[in-house]
């Protein structure tokens, strides 16, 4: 496959260290000509759910041959298997701890190698840093060409993570809050696949918290200033938003237990 | 005219969600070789204002011939138009809210179409998220050669922003704080210009809240360590300091009351 | 010597402001083909010491030939050097107020040159960012080339920065907290080879605060989670850390106070 020449990043590695800045700085000893993008190093500290969520959403926006670097990774240095894996024209590398289990269960041509051919390492590797040691230096390979069955043996097990679906039962649609982005706005795992086809011709009545909302919205600006709303998002998911405020204040719990909170969805005629 | 092949983003996004990688996928997606510059993803959510004054203050030192995108976008999915916008040798492309106004008003040459041309937006255009999936991918095929006038129909009656001016009243110059920046400075919209012109051959006197400032510090470390200052700054306007030190801390205000401050400057013989 | 073409930014001027854009335009309007990447503009406001040694511990992952500038500057303005230096194969450019001192002291092929050629400089140098006005063009220079005795004066005689250093007494050898990560990690200033000279065949007790932490840890989940551990990180420093959690959590001090905290080491049989 054709190698677009972009590497991304994504990590729980936050920008005020220098540790993003080493791997980018691996990444151009071995590939100068690389183009660099950071996703986001703003994963909460050791969520491999919330980086495996972020990864899905985005990867697909960049060119086919992009490599996408993801460590969120609180096993480093423990037997944890280190990854490359090839899925709907893009490569992965990363820590075999379900960062990628989302995309490997969605594509069917998935194929993914452990990364045991030390060759491609820096020379030192330590305990604590695979991401600058192990990750940097094989996703700067992988751009210039390498293919991943150089990288080592075949896995057939990888680690599964454990995602939650939404569920029907009598006249009820059950969801939870995912994440809360930037706006303050709660993404659920209802998609507007699930929605409509547990709709029908019907309306929603949406639930959660104390919050209840009736019918959705197709623009942030169909309700009031202040109102709350929910609409389908820029990631075909159910979302719930204030327009021109943040639906987060108003779900009375702190923002960190707000994510997995159900979500009910009812149908009116 | 050439274009430089940069593209500059300034949003309200934040780096924690992947929506800014989402854009500059897109773009590479058209464009392999734009150089991607960050201005700043920290506009406060929905302020025009801020973003306007940034963008105005910052776009001049990139090469001639670059695409700025700005998207802070409160209106995203309503009738608001969107638009691009060439001026003093630039390209811009956002929503029309204003938040080109400052750079529209400033410029003689400046042309302004409205995007109504689909085949240059992704194939799907999202009502929460354009810019993804009209002002990036515009944007991108801008950096390659388009033209302008291309992307759909003139726009003779961009919308304005409100931006305060100082005024002389009496023997008193009163402008008001505009920005805090990441240092604690309180910036003003008194520029270098005015206050020259008001002045003449005296020495200011320069108050805000209980501040009370005599005379223009040269650097910062005119003044001792800890005590307030006044100076010229960087982008040629008067800004309340402290040497080693934050002036927001001074004023006695929560910092989000700041912005609007009132700032009177008297004169001394 | 050879150019990477790559430069990278060091500051402390946070990533709200445009600060650090209008560097980057700066410096591709004279280099467009420059490939700029961050190291962090996180530094704690004025904090020299930060910045040196984030820089020390993070330059030498890029490859040989590389600019970098560092621009953590409480003094701009004032009668303070600007300097360019070479050491190690990379080039650096900033204030001369140690923050290249780490890195002086301990490459022995160091030149440092004083920036007096104003030909090299924006056309307005303001008295309060140099970093745009002076030192972003520097570094494009020298990236396309310029060799860095053009731009001045020998310097023979930069600032130094004091570098507490381990020492041993009696039975102990005494280090310091030197820097938090972002994992709430505790960077000591005791390094590997600090430790073994001292431990020879014993094993270490580990004191700081009311922490004590018997044994090194090789990896951080040979501890339970939320146990204390110690462990040569990734920089080869001793460094405390909480497997799952945060060491800075446990040390009983605010934040901003834990930096130079002692950290004693002894040995047991």
């Amino acid at each position: 496959m054709e190698r677009s020449g972009i590497i991304t990043l994504l990590t729980d590695f936050g920008l005020s260290d220098a540790y993003v800045a080493m791997m980018k700085g691996v990444i151009f000893s071995i590939n100068r000509e690389a183009a660099l993008i950071d996703i986001t190093h703003s994963i909460s500290t050791g969520s491999v759910f919330q980086g495996a969520y972020i990864l899905r959403e985005s990867f697909s926006y960049f060119p086919a041959g992009t490599v996408h670097v993801a460590v969120v990774d609180p096993g480093v240095g423990s037997n944890r298997r280190s990854i490359a894996v090839k899925a709907a024209g893009h490569f992965f590398t990363g820590p075999d701890n379900g960062i990628f289990w989302p995309i490997i269960e969605r594509y069917k041509d998935t194929t993914i190698y452990e990364l045991t051919e030390k060759k491609y390492f820096l020379p030192q590797v330590t305990s604590t840093f695979h991401g600058r040691d192990i990750f940097a230096p094989v996703a700067a390979q992988i751009s210039l060409g390498l293919h991943i069955h150089q990288l080592g043996r075949v896995v057939s097990n990888p680690e599964k993570l454990e995602i939650p679906l939404p569920f029907k039962y009598d006249n009820t649609l059950t969801g939870q809050i995912i994440r809360i982005d930037n706006f303050g706005n709660l993404i659920t795992n209802i998609t507007a696949n699930d929605l409509a086809g547990f709709l029908g011709n019907n309306e929603p009545v949406i639930h959660t918290g104390k919050i209840k909302i009736y019918g959705l919205s197709k623009i942030y600006s169909d309700r009031e200033n202040g109102e709350l709303l929910a609409i389908i998002n820029s990631s075909n998911q159910l979302e719930i938003a204030v327009n021109m405020g943040k639906a987060s204040d108003y779900i009375g719990k702190e923002r960190d237990d707000i994510i997995g909170t159900g979500v009910k969805v009812e149908k009116t005629g």
